[in-house]
């Protein structure tokens, strides 16, 4: 592929991009929420998530910048460009985390799209089009299913009273947490969910060892692979542990873990190196030590590259789920079925030029996890880069990356979404 | 064996149980913490239990009665003896329940107990001995482990501080909850914890089919099988669902699924029908959809009449931990461990005597669950008795007898408790 030119100010913006100050303002964000063991843990829509968006609100102000929430509770802040009617061009991700999850995952394209803003500033360069900087609400989906309403919602408005009911685990429903959420951050404009745009650019952490290992320091992202979650029930009686017979037994505990086994070895057995299989939840009732279950819900969930190997995947779950239940019986449910998105041509060029542009060494690849980019793909052409993660570890306290590679990302993403912006 | 001969005043005492008084007050227990299915939800210490407690007390009430509580929270009634001055003949069982239990499962033993109280009352009746009527704190161990604390704190009340330091899985811890336990009933005097038994008589519903199939209305229980509780906990590393490749993962989830899967493979293999192998209790963290499980604990429930079966799983499960735990570690925390517990020969004479005189078929067996009796039989001279339980279900709100076997099952323990209680 020939990569487009860029257009000399992406070097200036590039260059204006002030690292030790972007990494304090990060390290200032995993604070709320941040864990003794250097992890973070920052569910969507509770308290700590809504302190830390009255602390983002604070981060950028100027008669050039307006904030802005959406009914998703999307929050995000909107430079203003030389033709205000244009789309914009835009960036972003979440940050919000995993119960227990990193400092960089979400957060890293959050604070990258500020620190663009903030060097244009100091550039003083201005752009035909406005740029907004995202934070899409709840990526993680751990505490309200599926993952990545906000952006989800974004792309449908349609998608949007089913979210308001999903549930967390405890029982707080999401639109009473969307509702506090809101109310967190009065100052924030309150604008129609969903509108046009130009292009979507995120910056994120790989969260896989593919750079690292590589040597690369960015990663031109072409894909993401397709995912499959599922919420499965499985119906048992509760029973004496003492009394009860083993082999009269309809034990919910059992079946399940029994099926959880088996369906791994099944996944194993196709060595497909690509492929990823994990029971992440696993819930038992009653779950006393002395009572036979009578009931487990647990997750699966489910990527590749392919549909047709995920398609594969889930007629084995579907046949276990009904021959290898024993006297249990299963109930399945879609949480999410996303296929493999492919990131648009264009805005990977002007992405590889920029990664070029820093000098540091980059490749392509796809990404194993989702980001709220696969939704934006749905709308707008879009795109990813992502930086190197440490040993490949997120969804982890350890979540680690390099400053200067942080960095690095910050000036490739400065470059690109100057050209995106700036272009006619 | 020969049957001891009963005194006349035990047919009287018999003949003086009101059943229809009796099932109603065993109803009127059944709706604190009663559900819309016929269960109940009455976890130990509960503000539910603290109601049902105060709603006890109210029960029996006169000059020949004192209620009385100790250091453990048990709770129990005197009816005093013609020479105060003895041990008192003791019956009872607890009124706490599993997190969804059946409405018989402990509540019978205390309301049955009362029930003979009153019996005796009304044919004027005194005994020698005083009787004491308990109800015995945390018996099902769901809420707070080890079970049967309330009893065991008794037999031993070097165990208590032990007792007093556990939490809930809520994080609640037992001596807060004991405390709010002794302020509900504040007319109940207070006691040393522990005292001289001259027997004790628990009835009980069977919670297993032997009775219903057999055709008997009533069992004397000769022994409990011997039980241990193991805590294993599974240590894993937390990962991305999404970008970790299967090979590399350290899975919590997957490998206490697979050593659930594979010990009960290894128990069914014995083809031991006494042999008793429950999972119950399966917690998982951070328990995230798209997270590689960290951690897993989770509960073995062990039970067989024979020590040397016991033994041998216990090693199963021990050699399992360290071969079969995958790239995970697991540790192995003892969370009760009790031998077969034989009852006393004499106190069984009395109860086969008594059960001859209802007239209704009877039989000896063996006990699967452990009951409050199992400590007793530490301290005194202790046996218990059965009625049938429909289908053998039980920790579970279709747990049921019918009504007329209830009624049989009390007047069993009114001739019995009268002959232990009047004996020379």
């Amino acid at each position: 592929m020939t990569l487009p030119a860029l257009p000399p100010q992406a070097s200036t913006a590039m260059s204006a991009v002030n690292g030790p100050r972007f990494v304090a303002d990060l390290r200032a964000l995993s604070r709320f929420g941040g864990r003794d063991d250097g992890g973070v843990s920052r569910e969507a829509l509770t308290d700590t998530e809504c302190q830390a968006r009255q602390w983002l609100v604070q981060q950028l102000q100027g008669a050039q910048y307006q904030w802005r929430v959406d009914d998703a509770a999307n929050l995000w802040v909107r430079r203003a460009g030389r033709d205000e009617n244009l789309a914009p061009v835009m960036t972003g991700s979440h940050i919000d985390t995993q119960p227990v999850g990193g400092w960089l995952d979400g957060a890293y394209g959050v604070m990258a799209g500020l620190e663009v803003l903030r060097a244009l500033d100091d550039a003083g360069l201005s752009t035909r089009r406005p740029i907004e900087v995202m934070a899409w609400t709840n990526e993680e989906g751990s505490r309200f299913g599926p993952g990545a309403m906000g952006s989800s919602a974004f792309a449908d408005a349609t998608r949007l009273p089913t979210f308001l009911a999903a549930k967390s685990p405890q029982g707080d429903a999401f639109a009473t947490e969307r509702d506090k959420a809101l109310a967190a951050t009065p100052s924030a404009v309150h604008h129609p969910l969903g509108h046009a745009v130009h292009a979507y650019v995120e910056a994120h952490i790989e969260q896989g060892p593919v750079l690292e290992d590589g040597g690369q320091r960015l990663g031109v992202v072409t894909f993401i692979q397709g995912v499959r979650w599922f919420d499965i029930t499985v119906h048992g009686s509760s029973a004496h542990a003492g009394t009860t017979p083993m082999g009269v037994r309809q034990d919910a505990l059992l079946a399940a873990a029994s099926l959880v086994h088996r369906l791994h070895a099944a996944a194993m057995a196709r060595q497909d190196p690509d492929l990823r299989w994990t029971v992440g939840r696993f819930e038992v009732s009653p779950g006393s030590v002395n009572t036979v279950a009578d009931r487990v819900r647990f997750t699966v969930d489910l990527r590749h590259p392919q549909e047709a190997v995920l398609d594969a995947m889930e007629a084995t779950l579907r046949t276990a789920l009904v021959a290898d239940a024993g006297a249990c019986r299963c109930d399945c449910r879609d949480l999410m079925r996303r296929a493999p998105t492919p990131f648009d041509p264009r805005v990977l060029g002007v992405l590889e030029a920029a990664a070029q542009l820093t000098g540091e060494p980059y490749r392509q690849l796809g990404s194993g996890a989702f980001h709220d980019a696969m939704y934006l793909a749905d709308v707008c052409p879009a795109a990813m880069l992502f930086v190197p993660s440490h040993r490949g570890i997120s969804h982890n306290a350890a979540e680690d990356t390099p400053e200067a590679d942080l960095i690095t990302g910050v000036r490739a993403l400065a470059a690109t979404l100057f050209t995106l912006a700036d272009a006619n």
